[in-house]
């Protein structure tokens, strides 16, 4: 049975917590560390009051600490606690493992490529774990936590992982501000988002079985420079920046 | 029992063949008419040897012609075509309907809201209609063909039209490219593309229940400077250039 200890209260926490507390995992969540009280102890009811506490000093004995607080947050959060011969992991994608260097012998990372709401359970199966550690801890504990939670699991080093953080920005994050343009564009129109949802289901369809770059489609991949150019000038501020840079991209991309 | 002709050979023009030829709909398809033989006998054997002609004389009567050529082909294509009493309509999502003016005195524009491929049979009914019509025979002719073929259909103008096809193509064209340059980043890093694919299913997921600007997250959003500026110097020419200017986007929209 693997203790383990989750430090931070954000939404990583909150769906790591869901999952480690699932019926007849070989794990044990002993305790939740949180900087805020009524946050923390909000956090506890969630999981099914497991033991919290916002005091450095009061951290119980564990074979594994997750530290899921904001990237900026770490080292301030990690300052003045104690682990003993517990591993100390953090799971931020763009964060390099050494940063954990001064805080305990045994450290490493857990990152899970994912998306993460507060509302919506996350299913850890259909995930894949990224994981790094500085000695065989992670044989030891982060390998057989990564496997026990994780659909799939890769070692990779911080490098690597700075990498693939960046591919998901693309991925989730800048698609996602698209999406709000887009929805605005819809407004301003007076017509409904959700009459883009199956234009967008399919898009990203398409690429479970195509490479994007096969699957490209729409006025700059056509290099319809009438069209684009008439896009451009119907477009204002940055939704225009982005419609010019996108275009222009993709134009070259295909040259 | 409404009688059609389908002028173009590309991937809309497939996909309407398809849908408009499935068994016991009020509607026949009996003619298609493509610039090249060897693509339109090809189109024709595909659809079930619907007759095909390359010769615009040879166009036979019909109720309702359908042109699904690019943008800037529609008016050469038509060129020297005769509809008789039929209703012209185009497919395309930024170009005005008075286009097709001077070609009929019928005519209006279907636009099913999707993006289609050649390989993959599309769904009509989840698929929104935009349609616009000159005259009367909106409500004799395609409103009843739209509806049929349709799950929902909407009557826009040209320029209502004109801005939804721009938030189709951020939604849909631009997003693509990212999942474009996402690919890219995982090939250096040595990782498969598809460990991104269920963050890409559950940031689109995320669109069905929240508005995507609510949805938002990442280093732009935590407005995290030190992520952006390490993620933004570890990238290079237009990639460096989209997240530049996507986190930029970011960041001032909430501000």
């Amino acid at each position: 049975m693997l203790r383990i200890v989750i430090i931070g209260t954000g939404r990583v926490a909150t769906q790591l917590a869901l999952a480690i507390t699932v019926k007849d995992r070989p794990l044990r969540l002993v305790q939740l560390f949180g900087r805020d009280e009524a946050h923390t102890r909000e956090f506890s009811e969630l999981c099914g009051n497991i033991p919290y506490t916002t005091d450095k000093n009061q951290l119980q004995p564990a074979d594994l600490y997750l530290c899921s607080v904001k990237d900026d947050a770490i080292s301030d959060v990690l300052q003045g606690m104690h682990f003993g011969s517990g591993m100390l992991v953090h799971t931020a994608g763009s964060v390099p493992m050494e940063l954990l260097s001064g805080f305990a012998c045994h450290y490493g990372v857990f990152y899970p490529l994912q998306t993460f709401s507060r509302e919506k359970v996350v299913d850890f199966s259909k995930i894949t774990a990224y994981i790094e550690a500085n000695d065989n801890y992670l044989d030891l504990i982060l390998k057989p936590f990564a496997n026990e939670l994780c659909g799939q699991v890769r070692q990779v080093n911080s490098a690597t992982r700075a990498q693939l953080h960046l591919a998901a920005v693309f991925a989730c994050n800048f698609t996602n501000h698209l999406y709000t343009r887009a929805d605005e564009l819809m407004q301003q129109a007076g017509l409904p988002f959700d009459d883009l949802l199956p234009l967008i289901d399919e898009t990203v369809e398409k690429i479970h079985h195509i490479s994007p770059a096969l699957a490209q489609t729409g006025p700059a991949r056509r290099k319809d420079r009438a069209v684009c150019d008439r896009q451009r000038a119907a477009l204002k501020g940055q939704t225009a920046a982005i419609y010019e840079l996108m275009s222009q991209c993709i134009w070259q991309y295909y040259d």
